[in-house]
């Protein structure tokens, strides 16, 4: 079992620069271009300057509406001593007309008088005057443009007033895409066993292909076998400019992309000091570069990023656009190891006009991060990290207008906040960001000013109540408004059938229930340990206690697809999961925002939503919540 | 002759809030999906939440290349106390492998050794250590996207990752474009006769659509019968969402679009208090928006750009993206009628870092002032324009990396200033801006410093000399540069055949022959003044001496096209227009830089240019200059 495990670590600039000195030894950044009809030039760039075919306008053109004259004939005309001119000594001309030899002038329409077949003129006309000359617009031969313009939809319509039939254009770039992997399907299915996965990083890379200008051929899957993915590679190197294969970039067992690049050309990197994308490989075939991207999205993505897109734009001899870069100030502490270039997703929202980066989850794996992302942060080799609180330069992905209009819910997650995310983005243009932290870790980014509201439901084992106990104690002094969202069902989620019998709490000490727990600071591992408690169960007879997730879907995806027996969520997670459900406990899921937090026109939007109509139809037509006090306040303090 | 020639003059705001009213009112606003393939779902908006269809992963997975083992059968294992596993009780895992029940723990490839069948461990594993849970990316039914997201490449790889299948997007609005005119004709061709003009202004309204994210559907050009017009706007009446009639909005005889629209639905508005954009027309027939746009191309742009934007936007529940804004100083003074709202398309170039908005030709019908442009100057109604020099702001269309890097070069044109641009942009990633102002609007604008350089053919009448003199007398006491372009022919250029036989200067006074001159400043002008009166030849006899026309281009163009008979200018002009040419004069033409206005890596690069093998090259295959002196300097003044 011969291993490839040993990579190196090279610098991200040491790489690229290599990789580009490679490029430009074989001449790979020579612009193609290519000759096309100029109705198909939209979004292209020019490979040359683009030449006026004709004048516009071709010939002597009326500026106005109005009647071509002889400026002569009009002479000393005033309102006072008018001018009377024949019909055969004028000519009557719209806007565009030509103006044949015998005028020289053109009086407004406005200013002439039709009397008995005569043309009364009140002004002399100066001669030339509201006549456009040949060529006014764009002279036969006139550079429209010079070599590497945009074409656009202005471009186009010039090209067309001056009769311009075909022009040459950079060509787009062909990008070979090869996912490989033989645990990839293309489509995902309900027939899908333990181990597929659906291909998607090939298709990701191939949309980011069109994004850039260039053109991506995506081969089908090629298992993990090294003869075929030769052959791919082999099949692509004809067809494509570049070479992408997907996956088997790292130490796996299937990983044959360095040894088939050596061997069918030159390795120049394997393995990057960056993270994530660590096992990316760059190598040259045949004069064509080819990039090994590793499996997980966002290392993929990554790699793609900053090895593809910079060559891609040089070959079409553009600059890769820059991103707008954002000043924030780092919610949590971000650690990083000084010997790599670490690029962190965030997202982004203004806390009283403070902009905050949030660090998304550093999981290499999880291509939801990309779908949440804002923007990101590079941290440089050579530096350890950023504290908490500290300044850091966010480029950004997303529309500044969306940052800047988004409010964030960190806390308790629960179904009903996805609702109002979808109507505040529906309604009112307003974008939530909302995390998952558990009902502590809400309370707490609230005492941390990181977040304008938390979705609460923090059990007070001594009163029964819910939440406030917990904000007087931890937010005494802060103007604070608590609003019910809806009260929820809590219980123990189980397969269809319910195979294990479980009733109730008391069954989750039988030693043959895999039970799963929520995180620490969950709301509903709280009431929990209280139910427990309550019931005088032990927690360490439980099966599975420790064993955490952050949501109540995943807890019933976990039972769902027997990752473990049960555990304990609402109703509305058994629901979409199609499991069934033990009813435990009802309780109440409150909303706590800080109004000095948030603009007036932002917690408006957010209280419209909680009152919406639709906001109390789509979680009575979900079941499992009660919405008698939905938006009531529960506890305000003014401060 | 009935004519339509009263419209109203309606303020920008009132028009647009009648438009939307209407609309609103019809309840076109209305939100239209349709259910795709996710495949084909790249760049649209969702128009409801998109919900994961399956967990990913949907089975507990390794996050790593390692080995699965249960976790307490490591228990105490370290570097000094090994423990060996048989492989019966390991599972050889690659990064997103299943891991089956009986294993909880996954340890790296690189912290085990295989030694004799048997699987060497040197630390510890902690339970469920590198292993995925179910759903660690997304749970089955998690909300990936809330409605009105956009579709990139990271949702669409997000989706496939979750076994999204279809998807509800909102529906592209279909917009109807009608181009009229009987001049029009579909493709420029040789065989055009004076009065024709290629269509241009409903294929440029199309690209913009696609610009925006809606559908053009252009309907073949209609030529000016009230019909034919009518049954064109009942046929996209029944296919599209928003009907655009370009042309036909003015009060020419042929313009049917407003009683067409009266006759069919409700005219809401015709008339505009904007500049350009007069004669705009809106309108509703059977509750669908028709807008009117006027024939010029600057006019049906800003038309098209105020209403249909943002209705189309408004129909896709989004926002016209914004312009970034950019604050300018006035290069001069702009006049504006206080009465309506005026647009003025602008160049912007950085002249010692401040940052100056040149005007472009306010005319409205060149198409080429679209292509030139970097953004637009919007003079409020109720204002009366601003001085030269006064801060405007400017909405840049153009990418503010292009506008700061970017130089001014004011002066006299020459088609080599044409090859320096576009040599420019090509190696040296630079754009130039120039424009025709003449060789003593250059001299000017290098005084009142709102030009890097000028290109200078001034003689000296005097010494014989050219330009230099200028320079001493204008800008006495600036560090300048005048570094030679090249040496050019100047002469007359006739038609082929020279049918009015002309051997020299001495057959301009022929009455019979037809002159054309070049404006005021113009370097040419003063050589022919000189000229004339070296040969005593009296402008007074010349037919035609007080045409103006800006460029050598445009004379030789009015030749070729009957415009006139003969004017003075360069060879190349000739050449282009397959015209013939009498030598008269070979004059140096100069370009003039002042150092302290550009950075030095401009100049370089400007330099750069000049001295290229491609410059000379492409000058000396032209034809008609002399390079001995190309590149040299002829006058420096360090201050």
């Amino acid at each position: 079992m011969a291993r490839n495990i040993y990579i190196e670590n090279m610098p991200l600039e040491k790489a690229l620069g290599l990789f580009m000195e490679h490029l430009n030894d074989c001449n790979w950044f020579h612009m193609d271009s290519e000759e096309i009809d100029v109705l198909s030039s939209l979004g292209r760039w020019t490979a040359e300057p683009v030449l006026a075919g004709r004048s516009s306008p071709h010939y002597i053109a009326s500026a106005m509406d109005g009647i071509a004259v002889k400026a002569a004939s009009t002479y000393n005309a005033s309102e006072v001593n008018t001018i009377n001119l024949d019909m055969q000594e004028i000519l009557v001309v719209d806007t565009g007309d030509y103006i044949p030899p015998e005028y020289d002038a053109v009086i407004m329409i406005e200013d002439v008088n039709f009397i008995n077949n005569q043309v009364q003129i009140i002004k002399a006309a100066v001669p030339w005057q509201h006549v456009r000359s040949i060529g006014e617009d764009l002279v036969e031969q006139d550079m429209i443009v010079p070599s590497l313009s945009f074409i656009g939809p202005y471009e186009l319509a010039s090209f067309k007033t001056a009769s311009v039939k075909r022009i040459r254009v950079i060509k787009r770039p062909v990008v070979g895409i090869i996912p490989t992997g033989t645990e990839l399907i293309e489509t995902g299915n309900d027939a899908m066993v333990p181990g597929q996965i659906v291909e998607s990083n090939g298709t990701m890379l191939a949309a980011l292909c069109q994004d850039w200008g260039a053109v991506a051929l995506r081969h089908d899957i090629v298992i993990d076998d090294k003869e075929l993915i030769r052959q791919a590679v082999l099949e692509m190197e004809k067809k494509a400019d570049l070479i992408v294969i997907c996956s088997g970039s790292s130490a796996g067992r299937e990983d044959y992309t360095a040894s088939i690049v050596r061997e069918l050309g030159q390795l120049i990197v394997h393995g990057l000091a960056t993270r994530p994308g660590k096992p990316a490989i760059l190598g040259i075939i045949n004069d064509k570069p080819v990039i090994g991207v590793p499996g997980y999205p966002i290392s993929a993505q990554l790699i793609f990023s900053l090895f593809a897109q910079p060559v891609l734009y040089k070959k079409m001899g553009q600059e890769v656009p820059e991103l707008p870069v954002r000043e924030c100030f780092i919610s949590r502490k971000l650690a990083s190891h000084a010997g790599v270039d670490e690029f962190v997703h965030v997202n982004i929202a203004k806390i009283s006009d403070k902009p905050i980066a949030y660090p998304l989850n550093r999981g290499a794996g999880l291509s939801s991060v990309l779908v949440k992302s804002d923007g990101v942060v590079h941290i440089p080799r050579g530096t350890e990290g950023l504290d908490a609180g500290a300044k850091c330069q966010v480029s950004l992905t997303r529309s500044p207008r969306v940052i800047d209009n988004s409010l964030v819910c960190l806390g308790s997650h629960d179904m009903t906040i996805d609702f109002l995310i979808d109507i505040l983005q529906r309604e009112q243009g307003l974008r939530m960001i909302s995390t998952n932290v558990g009902s502590m870790g809400g309370i707490m980014s609230l005492v941390r000013r990181e977040t304008h509201c938390a979705g609460l439901h923090l059990l007070d084992y001594d009163s029964g109540d819910y939440n406030v106990s917990y904000l007087k104690k931890y937010l005494p002094q802060d103007k604070l408004l608590l609003i019910n969202l809806v009260m929820r069902h809590q219980g123990l989620v189980v397969k269809k059938g319910n195979p294990f019998n479980i009733q109730g709490l008391k069954d989750l000490v039988r030693p043959e229930v895999r039970f799963i727990n929520r995180q620490k600071g969950a709301g509903t591992r709280l009431l929990l340990d209280y139910l427990l408690s309550r019931e005088k169960l032990s927690v360490q007879e439980i099966n599975g206690y420790n064993r955490e997730e952050y949501t109540h879907l995943a807890v019933a995806s976990s039972v769902k697809n027997d990752g473990c027996d049960t555990g304990l969520a609402i109703y509305a997670s058994a629901k979409v999961m199609d499991l069934e459900f033990i009813p435990i406990e009802v309780e109440r899921y409150d909303l706590c925002i800080l109004p000095d937090l948030i603009s007036n026109k932002q917690l408006e939007s957010l209280l419209a939503a909680i009152h919406s109509p639709q906001f109390k139809k789509r979680v009575s037509e979900f079941g499992g919540y009660e919405l008698d006090r939905s938006g009531q306040i529960i506890y305000e303090y003014k401060g």
